[in-house]
C-alpha cells in the first residue's frame, strides 16, 4: 500500500520529518511517499495561509499514481473537503485523526497548539466534526511553526507548560498536540505527563491505513462527489505536468 | 462609499447581474464596484470548486484600491475568513447576509440552493456561524448555477415549487435564496408564496453600508488577525500587479 | 424613512440619550423619532422589569403613525417577540442587532452589561437567537443603569476594566456593550482597547434602515402571525387614544 | 398548604375547570386557590397575548396572601420568570412542568398543542430550559384555546388524530398535552393510545407540592432576585388593592 | 403507596440514613422501603462500579412486591434504564430528580459530588437527560463516599468550601450535592449559603410520590419496552428467591 | 499482537462469526482470541439485557493474558466505559468504531440497526460521543438479532430496504450496520448502493490495531482510572478462576 503524506506548507525539513514519523509507524508493506507542494506559503498559521496552500495540494495530489491513501499533514486538515472531491480513495487530516483517535482512549482531551490566531480554525473543525464536546480547551503555547525546526528553541518546554496547565484547568484526560511539527515530542511529553499525547502525524498514517485494510472509501455522494466537468482543464494543465483532470 | 463585490466565479454575465441588484439597492452616494477573478471555476458548487476561487478573490481585493467594504458574491461565502484577513475593512459573504436578516424577520427560515452537492457546505457554515438553529432546512432545487442564466430554463418553476413545499412541511416563515444568481427571482417569489424571500446580494449590500456607517471593522485580534510577515511576497508578485501585501 | 425608537424605559434623559445616538448613525433622509412609555421602570434590570414595560412599547406602537421600522432600544430586547405580531414593519432589538454584527466582524465577541441580575435574560436570549456559540462570555460591570446617567460616576472606567478582562480572558474578538445607556462610550473605548466595541443603539438603526431598503417585512407566517381578533379592543382603548388595532 | 393556580386568561369556565383538574390531584391538607386576572386577553395564543397578560399574573400574585406556591396555568409559562422575582415561594409553568415529568417516564416525548402559531413559544421554552433534545416534535392540531371549551366541538377527536400521528412518525414514547384546557382528557387519551397522556396541571400541582414539602424555594441569587427598589411603587398601586410591593 | 429505596451499594449504614432522609419528607400515608444488594460494592465512584452493582439493583426490584415506585439512591443514576424495563412502575435516580428540581428553583446550578473520577459519568447523565445547558459546572469535593459516614471527617468543611468556589465562580443559582451520603447535609448548607441546596434522595421521593399520584407509569413504547421472553429464566433463578421473571 | 473480540451474548455462532471478520481484516501477526461469557443474554437488544452481559464482559478480560488490545463486539457499546477502568489497554466498542471511521469517508451517514427497542441507546451513545451531528439518521430495520442467524431469514432484503429510504430521505453519504451480525453482509450491500456501508466489527479491528501500533493507551486519568482497592476481590473470586484483579 502507498501513502501520500502531503505537507501543505513549503518548508522541506518539515516535509521530512513528517515522512520520518509517518514510515516509523507504518506497517510492513505500507511505502510512505512525502512530498509538499513547490510553490506557498512556508507554514500555515490561520485562514490566510490555507488559501494559497489548498491549489498546490490538489496540484500534488493530481501529480502522484498508485497512491492508496492521502494524508494531509497539516494540523488544520488544509483543503480537506476539496481534497476528498478529487479522489474516491481515503483522505485523512491529521487534525481530525488526533480528535477521533483521543476520544478512542480518553473521555475528554485538550489541543496545544502553536499560536492564538490559529486556534479559531481549529475549533471551527471541531464543530465541523462533531467532536467538540470532548475537547475540554485548545490551548495556544505561544511557539511559531518554523521555531519548532530550530536547534536551541524553547519550544519543547513551552509545549511542555501548557500540558501541564491543561491537565491542571480543563479535566482534560489526553492531549493532542496541534502542528505536525510537534510530531516527533509526543512519546516523551507522554512519558513526562502520564497521560496520552497525541500527534495526529502518527494517528493519521495509521488510519489511513486501517481504511485501506477495511476496504472504505471516500462516498461520492453528497458534498465529496467528483467535481463537475472539464472546465477544471485549465487549471489542472497549469498544476499537473500533464494537465489531467482529478482521479476520481 | 465604495463596496468591491466579488463575483468569485468567472462567469461574467453574472458578475454583471450582481452588480445590478447591488446597485439597486445601494444608497446613494455608494458606488458599487463589480468585479471577478480572471481565472478559477466559472461556477462555484460544492467544495472542490471553492479552493480554485478563493486566490482569486484575494488577488481581486489586493488590486483594487479605497474600497471602504468587500462583498463576496456566492452563496457559500467561499474564501470568506481569509479575506478578513487581508483587509480591516468589513468584508461580508451574501450567505451569512442573508443568513443574519433572515433571523430579524422571521423566527425560522429554509434555504433554497442549487444542486444537493452544495447543501454540506451550507449546512457547515450554518453551523460554524451559529445559526444553524434557526434554519428549518437546507433544499435543493437541482437548478444548476449556469441554468439559472439561461433564458428559456425552469429554474424559476422548480425553486417555486422547492418553495412552497418548505413552507408546507418545514415550518419555515422565510425563505433564504441559495445562489447569487437567483438574487433577481426574490422580490417575485416573495409576493408569490407571501412570505420574506431573501437575496443574499441584496442582504449584503446593505449590511456592508451599514458597517461602514457605524465604523465597525474587522477584528484583528484573534483569527482574522493580520498574516504573518512578508513570505508571500512571492505570491502576491503573481497575484497584483504590483505585488502589494495585504492592506491589512 | 421614519424609524420609531421606543425606549421601554421612563427615563427621558436616555430617551434623549438614544434619539442622539441614533440620528448620528442615521442615513440622510431617516427621520429618527424617539419616545418612551409613560408609565413603568425608569430602568428595566432583569426579568421582572420588563413585564411592565412592554404594554407601554405595544401602546407607542399603536400611538405613532407611518412608521416604517421600530427599534426596541433596550439590551434585553424587551417585548420584541410581541412587538414584531402587532405590525409587518421590520422590529429590531439593540441586543440581538449588536449580536449580530458582531458576528460580522469578529470570530467571537463578550458582552459586558451593566449588573449580573441581567445576564441570564442576555444569556438566554443568546440561546434563543441561535448565536449563543458566538459569544465568549456574558460579563458585569456592576455599573447599574441608572449610574450611567450620572455625571461623576465611575461608570466608565469599571466597564472598561471588564473590557480589559474579558480580551485577556475569553478570548473575545470584538466587545458589546450590554446597555442602552452605554451607547456614548462605545467610539472611545474601541479607540482605547483596539477592537471592535458594539453599541446596539447604532447597530440596529442601521440594521433597520438595511431592511427597509430591501424591503424585507416581518413574516407574518407562524409566531409573528397576527394576533388574534377583536378581543383586544379594551386593552386599546386603554394603551392609546383612538383604541386603534395594532397595525399588522 | 396553599397552592394559587393561576390562569393567565380570563375565560372563568377555564378557571374553573383548572381548579377542579388541580384539586382532584392534590394531597390531602393542600387547599387549591384558582385564579384570573380580572382584565386582559381571555385566551393566550403566541407572544402577543402574553404581553397583556402578565401584569395580571403579578397583580394576582400580589393580592392572594399565605401562598406556599404558585402554578401558572397557561402552556407557554406566561411570565415564569417575572413571576419568580415577585416571590421566594416555588413558582411553576405548567408548560415545564409536564416537560419535566414526562423526562422521568420516557425517553422522549412529544407536545401536541392548539394553534401552529403557538408552536414557535413552545420551541423557545424547551430551548431555555435545556429540554429541547427530549422533545421529538411541537405539533399543533388546530384546535383555537376556547373552542375546549365549546360542548359539540371535535377538539377531542382532532388532538386524538394527532397523538396517532406523533407515535408513528416522531418515535415519541410519551404525549405532553399543551394547553391548560385539554387537561381533562389526559387519563382518556392515554388509555385510547396505551401511552403516558401528560397534562401540565396535574403535573404542575405535583410539583409544587413537593417543592414545598422538601422545602425548596426560588433561589434569590442571579436572575430571580428581588426587583429593585421601591420605584414600582406607582405600578402596585394600581395593580393591588394596598399597593403592596411583591412578597420577596 | 409503598416506595422502594434501593441503595446500590452494599454499606448497610448508608442503606439507613437513606431510608432515614426518605421518610422524613415522605407524606402521610408513604411507606419507604430501603434495601441494599447483598453482593456488590460498598460504594460507587465511576463506571466500574456500576457494572457490579446493577444485577443487585434488579433483583431487589424482583424480590420486592406490592412496590408503587422505585428510587435509586445513588447519584450516577446507576442502572436507571434498564430498571425502568423490569416496571412499569416509575423509578427515579436520584441525580436526575435532583437535577428537574433545581431547574424549577434556579437558572443554573453547579453540582458537588465526592472524587473527581465521578464527575464524567455525571456530566454524561446530564448531557443524556439534555439539562447539561442548566448546569454551570460539575465540582468534586475529593471526598470519598465512605468517608462521608466516619464521624470526624472533615467532609463537611470540604464540600462546604467547594460550594462557596462555585457560588463565586460559576454564577450557579443553585447547588446540587453530588452523593446520597450527603443528603442530610442539605438543609444546613442552604442555611449557610443562602441558596437553594438540594439532596437528590428527597428530591427523588417527592418525585415519585407525585408520578404515582398523578397517574404516570413508566412508558413501555421504546426504549423501556418489556424485555424481551424467557430467556433471562436462569439469571432470575439466580437473582431472585422464586427466579421471577421481571413484573413489566 | 493479541486483540480479544468479546462476543458480550452468549450465541456462540455468532461469536464465530465475528472471529472470522475480525480475522479477514486483521494484519498479518495480528492474533484474533474471539470469546462469549458463559453466561448471559442470548442476544442484547435494549437497556435490559446490557446489564446481565457487562459482568461476563469484565470476567472475559479477566481471565484472557497477554492481550494488546480488547474489542467489545456490541452494536450498543456494552460495556465500553467500565471495561476501559479495567486495563491500560486500548478498549474500542464496534459502534463507536464505525461511527468513527463513516465520520472519515463522508458527511454524514445513517444507522440500521435491528430493532426500535434499540435504537434510543444507540443514539444515546451518538450524543455521548460528540458525534450526533454527523449522523442523518438512527434507522431500525426490524430484523432481531438472532433472526440475522437464520438461514432462510429475509433480513438482508429488509436491511437492504431500510438502506434505500435512508439514501432517498435522509441525505445520508454512507450507512452504518448497527449489529455485529450484520458483519459479512456490509461488502455487498455497499456494492448494491454505491456507498460506504461500514461494519463495526472490522472497523474496531483495524482501530484497535492501530491503536497498538501507535502506542497509544486508555488514559488512566479522570474517568477510566483503576477502580478503587481491594474491595472487589469477592467479586473477581466469582468472575475468574484465580480472582485475580483487574490488570490495570
Amino acid at each position: 500500500m502507498r501513502i501520500l503524506m502531503i505537507n501543505p506548507n513549503t518548508t522541506a525539513s518539515m516535509t521530512a520529518k513528517i515522512g520520518e514519523v509517518a514510515a516509523s509507524v507504518a506497517s510492513p508493506g505500507t511505502e510512505i511517499v512525502s512530498v509538499n507542494p513547490a510553490d506557498g506559503p512556508p507554514s500555515i498559521e490561520g485562514y490566510f495561509d490555507e488559501v494559497f496552500a489548498v491549489p498546490g495540494i490538489i496540484a500534488e495530489m493530481s501529480k502522484a499514481s498508485a497512491i492508496d491513501a492521502y494524508v494531509i499533514a497539516c494540523f488544520d486538515d488544509t483543503g480537506l473537503d476539496a481534497a476528498r472531491c478529487a479522489t474516491d480513495a481515503p483522505v485523512i487530516g491529521i487534525g481530525e485523526a488526533a480528535f477521533h483517535l483521543a476520544s478512542l482512549v480518553a473521555g475528554k482531551f485538550s489541543v496545544v497548539t502553536t499560536l492564538a490566531r490559529s486556534v479559531p480554525a481549529i475549533e471551527h473543525n471541531l464543530v465541523k466534526y462533531g467532536l467538540r464536546s470532548r475537547c475540554a480547551k485548545v490551548r495556544s503555547s505561544e511557539v511559531a511553526v518554523l521555531d519548532l525546526e530550530l536547534p536551541g528553541s524553547d519550544a519543547r518546554r513551552k509545549i511542555s507548560a501548557e500540558i501541564a496547565r491543561s491537565l491542571g484547568e480543563d479535566r482534560a484526560e489526553a492531549i493532542v498536540l496541534g502542528c505536525a511539527g510537534m510530531a516527533e515530542l509526543a512519546a516523551d511529553l507522554s512519558q513526562e505527563h502520564g497521560v496520552p499525547v497525541l500527534d495526529g502525524v502518527a494517528c493519521a498514517v495509521t488510519l489511513a491505513e486501517g481504511l485501506v485494510r477495511v476496504g472504505l472509501k471516500t462516498s461520492k455522494v453528497g458534498g465529496y462527489a467528483v467535481p463537475l466537468g472539464k472546465r477544471f482543464a485549465g487549471i489542472y494543465a497549469a498544476l499537473s505536468p500533464n494537465g489531467a483532470a482529478p482521479q476520481a
